[in-house]
């Protein structure tokens, strides 16, 4: 037992050294060993092993010699290998579905939609199609393929990273699906599964116009509401990666039925259903578009739903705001496009409603990474496990 | 600029580097300088500084020769002196304060409680009356008093603690007060102040019965409701030290009128103030106690109220839980006493409630360290503190 706690402490340390070792270089490029274990504080044996790791893997590369801060002779400089490893990406949803592959630096350098239909196919004709996509996208992109670390695949609903399950995803309607296991004997990559939000977290957290903000909030308002909190660079996924399913909070104890079978989720006033359930109660519409369309052009009743839709929107920030405090929410999806227009009309709404102890703590944003954030979040993803840095 | 960032990281590493160290020392003791060295890949040159340091704060001693683990030859051992240093705490509440000593062991060494009405007496009238209390408890202690490190006060409301200000107290009726300044000036003694449910939070964390769990969220219900969740053994505080404030967060966008000026927040649904206008508007009662006594007695008035009650305990714990996916739940507060009843009460109603894909991934639990949770976690703040391992 002893042995496995020292076991565990050396494990935890070394991925947390190699991380700042990492991100030390990505920062600092060009640096040199000396200047990585004098701001670290670690020895130069074990700055020497780990940079001798990053090299072996290809991330990283050693420049000519050169003056290092601080130190009066030349040394080797590190620096970052952009085109050292790819990934190959989808993020899919219940009607357009996303491919891309992404090198080292967070470039796409190709990418792909297609449009799959989850409620008219079964799952594995879903995932084929998605398959047959990124096959077509890897070999139309002109890179190294041989590469490739894996293949990483951003989900909406509850996915159990671990074993590669999509446990349960009520906007694909499906409920415990191998989906790691089927696409790596489709494609022969190894096959990395996580929550589409949390990605895009994670994606707007590392690439986004706030790359320095310590408490960052993702929340996507489409099919389904959800969102995803950012803490030191780190997701934060709770104990079974479910952290952040705002959708089924509880926000009227006697409100709408949802379909988890409870009343008065906040996203029964939220979703696209939801929407289109209220309009036709007086238009024959045939999607949300023309609900925009028409509150655009002025009409009452439509103007009406999507005021209704932003104070539940606004709702659901501020209850955010009250939990996690962040400094910057990011929100993105189909019920707030439009930026800048929606932004305005969402702070707005939230800053009249908020509670006056949080006024000018925050600031909201549209996502400045828009569809491509949950390619990149994968991207970023794979790319921490590969190098086997994921905490 | 550049210095500036170096700086940050260096100062960063050698904060988190100390607390791993101490860490490494109270659980591992007695151990050698050479086997953290081992465990944690630092260099024995870094090991060495920050173990002097902490020889040098009195916080850890080195005892005789022995053979350490992995290691040939005999070397000096490392343990901690639990008497090495004390914290004065208090935790304050709009009607009974608690004051206490606590050695660096989180051993409670002397404690006293004292009635202050905050209602009926201005903020410095209260103030003085803990301060006073906290004399007496220090003069009577047997113990070094040089040793004591400074005063730790939690206080209900929002709290500015790197200036010592009370923002926002709506239970003790503050603004804006110079809490820190007006006890040291007082007192003498460098003081502290914190969210008293974040300090509960964390001693639950560091002292409860589950020290091992990695998400723990404390749900305090009394004068008002709020949370803190502690991640990794640091309390999850957000940018502002105001996230888990779920008291104010929207359970009803057309609810009851909150003392905050909004409409349908939690906390109208659960605090003493709601219990009693309810109950009040068919019997003269004088506090909840009768109706705590009346619902034991099986009047079906009472049970009513109370049976509402748990109703919102249990929505506000299961929005805590889709929001930070905990896998410890601890409740305290003066609205949930009389465990395990209470326990058993409310596990029923949230198991019923929760969303089907968080069951099984959570317990709940009453607090154990009860009564005195927030001087315990005061004093683990203060400590940390000391040593300059506040992250």
């Amino acid at each position: 037992m002893a042995y496995e706690i020292v076991k565990h402490d050396q494990e935890m340390m070394r991925k947390v050294n190699k991380g700042n070792i990492l991100n030390l270089i990505r920062e600092k490029k060009p640096v040199s060993r000396s200047e990585l274990a004098r701001i670290t504080g670690m020895s130069p044996t074990s700055v020497g092993r780990i940079v001798t790791e990053l090299i072996g893997l290809g991330l990283i590369k050693e420049t000519e010699l050169a003056f290092s801060r601080g130190v009066g002779k030349k040394a080797l400089l590190l620096d970052t290998e952009p085109n050292s490893v790819y990934v190959a990406c989808a993020q899919i949803d219940e009607d357009v579905s996303r491919v891309g592959i992404v090198d080292f630096d967070g470039t796409i350098i190709r990418e792909s939609t297609c449009i799959c239909d989850a409620h008219n196919m079964s799952w594995d004709e879903f995932t084929d199609k998605v398959c047959d996509e990124i096959e077509k996208v890897i070999a139309e992109a002109d890179f190294d393929k041989s590469r490739i670390i894996g293949l990483g695949i951003g989900v909406p609903g509850l996915v159990d990273t671990a074993h590669g399950i999509v446990l349960s995803s009520p906007q694909l309607r499906w409920e415990n699906i191998q989906l790691a296991k089927h696409v790596e004997s489709r494609l022969g990559y190894k096959t990395t599964i996580d929550n589409v939000i949390k990605a895009k977290a994670l994606a707007e957290n590392t690439y986004g116009s706030d790359r320095d903000a310590k408490r960052v909030v993702f929340v996507h308002f489409g099919t389904g509401v959800g969102s995803a909190l950012i803490t030191d660079n780190r997701i934060y996924r709770g104990v079974t990666n479910s952290a952040g399913e705002i959708g089924h909070t509880t926000i009227n104890p006697n409100g709408r039925l949802c379909d988890c079978g409870r009343r008065g989720c906040l996203q029964t006033y939220i979703t696209e259903r939801a929407l289109l359930q209220e309009a036709r109660t007086i238009r024959n519409i045939s999607g949300i578009d023309e609900i925009f369309e028409a509150a655009s052009k002025g009409e009452g009743w439509a103007v009406s739903i999507l005021d209704n839709l932003h104070t539940y929107i606004s709702i659901a920030i501020c209850n955010i705001i009250c939990m996690y405090n962040p400094n910057i929410v990011i929100i993105g999806g189909k019920m707030v496009k439009k930026p800048p227009e929606i932004e305005s009309i969402i702070k707005e709404k939230v800053d009249r409603q908020i509670w006056a102890q949080f006024q000018g703590s925050y600031e909201i944003k549209c996502s400045s990474l828009g569809e491509h954030a949950g390619l990149l979040g994968m991207a970023v993803l794979l790319v921490n496990k590969y190098i086997d840095i994921e905490l």
